[in-house]
């Protein structure tokens, strides 16, 4: 990378060196301890002041939180990440936390998703002007519960009285080249769980029984012929997958006592996850009057409009690969849920085509153009 | 039950205890050993020369069958019955192998299905007039795969030269009092494993995935549309029964790989097993062309036109009951499936009400009177 033009930011902090640092420590989620310590030994010499904080435990462990605020005057731009990784799993060609380099990709879990981008954002600030007030809102949980993480640091923020002007979320966006694609929204997420209760019998006397696996199938049919919109300006339009189906009868001649089905909808912001929770219950009520629907929202749907901040995003991205990215509000749920709440949000990182699978892996080159592209956002939004 | 008129039977075998000596014996599927030894021990004394073999092994050990004949002139009869019992399960009030007498009942694993009927025919046998020829068709792999038991006794029995003229099975027939119901005929049943294959995917991306679950809604949404037949002179419609599903999928945001779902089909002489599954296989390619599907069929329809022994039967029952029997179709397969392909059967035994449920029980009443029915029963056939 040596023949590489770089800005500033590669001089004081070498984003590779950064993100084989935090690559190399393990922490799947829950994070905590070590890799914190690495953001705070590279973010205090930057000027910032790092406000570590355990708040609650997750099931697997302590949840740590990093808040990490440099002041300044102007608008103040917050960028939110997590350090946390999903289970390395099995398969991989090296090991998954050596943070080695083969032809010009970093392996390693959570290269894209999204130590990476962290690491190019800290560079990022070490290159852009320290007038410019940027706080770095970084969780140990953002792959698992999620209930000790970025909703405490948002927690934390409003008992400090920080209020950020623009949070920028690193995760992984970039769809086929870096840069393609930014997120100004999200669809939310809710799963549900339907339980038809029967009366068991005997296969050979039906008219005894009361088969709870034909009202499930009744109520799936109703289900899959639910549209429950055909998407909008900026969102595709909402789905609906039957995810599981259980009934664990052994016995081929009996009729099972219950049966039961798990959805997962993905909607846009024409619903709420509750309004969609009863509505599934109303239809499983039409067919199976004892049915159970029980609902887990992981996340409403949002959206951030397009407009300065997202015009200011794009910008930087243009700069540096010379076309403008995708406003998409495609894909899973992020912690954008939350912090869109504060004050406009988009979320812009890596290539996403690795996340969660065996090798993950970033180009180098990507990693580089990354922080420029970071610090270009940091540049305008003080500008 | 002192205080009751018995007849000869009852001075010679008393059929209480030897019900009660039965049920203390644990028989799960496959039968052998120790429940044979109190057949034969009762058996041998009455003039029966005892035959008992192993022919195979059952997934969860051997096979043992009786062939238990008693010479003579005129018809022969065979009584076919088994002495394995279905496990005994959770919940009993007290233990499923105690033979406890409690309120003119007697409780056990097996009570009524059927080693009641067993003990009543032996006891019926001891009143009988001896120059009957009479024969037991005892097997230990009734509630099992039924592969060597009365199967192999069939083929024993061809070995030996032995046909019977007339087959009585005493699988528990009797619906809300004893003698109310006899069977001349049961439907045939299979159980069809439908497996829909898809392609993982997440579930915030579905355009990617193929939701096996889909498909496989609609087609048992096509299935519960099916109308196999609507019943004939003796037989009751043809049913389908969705018995299991299965995806076993964990991941609440993952659309699975596959779906599984088992279905058992009742029908009645107006098909074949095979016709069944090829019926199935044609609605599952419809919806999911690379769905599989297999069946395995565990027995044809069968019928035993009514007619002299149906007959001889409903006056026997008359004769103890004061009234007539219903001749039925309804009902599960059993081993008077393979008897009648050589010679008229009917099946007739006690209530089945507690069948293969907790608290398996039968009234020591219908004991006594079952023995005087089957006596009945012997005597009209070698009249």
């Amino acid at each position: 990378m040596a023949d590489r033009t770089v800005r500033a930011a590669d001089a004081v902090i070498d984003v590779l060196t950064l993100a084989q640092d935090l690559l190399r420590t393990e922490s799947v989620t829950p994070a905590q301890g070590a890799v914190f310590d690495i953001l705070e030994t590279a973010l205090v010499p930057l000027g910032f002041t790092a406000d570590r904080f355990v708040v609650g435990e997750a099931p697997d462990g302590p949840v740590e939180n990093l808040l990490a605020v440099r002041g300044g005057t102007g608008p103040h731009l917050a960028f939110a990440g997590h350090v946390d990784v999903v289970p390395a799993g099995e398969g991989w060609t090296g090991s998954p936390f050596s943070g080695a380099v083969r032809d010009g990709l970093l392996y390693g879990r959570g290269a894209v998703d999204m130590k990476g981008a962290v690491a190019a954002f800290i560079a990022a600030c070490a290159a852009a002007p320290a007038a410019i007030p940027v706080s770095l809102i970084i969780t140990g949980d953002e792959e698992g519960p999620a209930t000790y993480g970025t909703r405490a640091l948002i927690d934390r923020m409003r008992e400090r009285g920080l209020r950020p002007d623009l949070c920028l979320v690193g995760e992984p966006t970039s769809a086929a080249r870096l840069g393609d694609m930014v997120k100004i929204g999200r669809r939310g997420s809710v799963n549900i769980w339907i339980t038809v209760p029967g009366r068991q019998g005997h296969v050979a006397y039906p008219h005894l029984a009361d088969n709870p696996v034909t009202r499930l199938i009744a109520i799936l049919s109703a289900i899959d012929a639910i549209t429950l919109d055909t998407g909008n300006a900026w969102f595709q339009p909402s789905n609906i997958e039957v995810t599981d189906l259980h009934v664990g009868n052994p016995a081929h001649n009996i009729i099972p006592g219950s049966a039961q089905a798990r959805l997962s909808i993905r909607f846009n912001d024409e619903h709420s996850g509750q309004s969609l929770i009863d509505r599934i219950a109303a239809v499983a009520a039409a067919h199976a009057p004892g049915a159970e629907v029980t609902g887990r929202i992981s996340g409403e749907a949002f959206l951030t409009e397009p407009g300065a901040f997202s015009t200011l995003v794009s910008d930087a991205i243009e700069d540096e690969t010379g076309s403008r990215p995708e406003l998409s509000t495609t894909g899973g749920t992020s912690d954008a849920r939350f912090l869109s709440k504060l004050c406009p949000t988009v979320e812009f990182g890596l290539l996403n085509a690795t996340m969660h699978k065996v090798d993950e892996a970033v180009a180098v080159d990507d990693l580089h153009a990354l922080t420029r592209i970071y610090a270009g956002i940091i540049a305008r939004a003080g500008a």
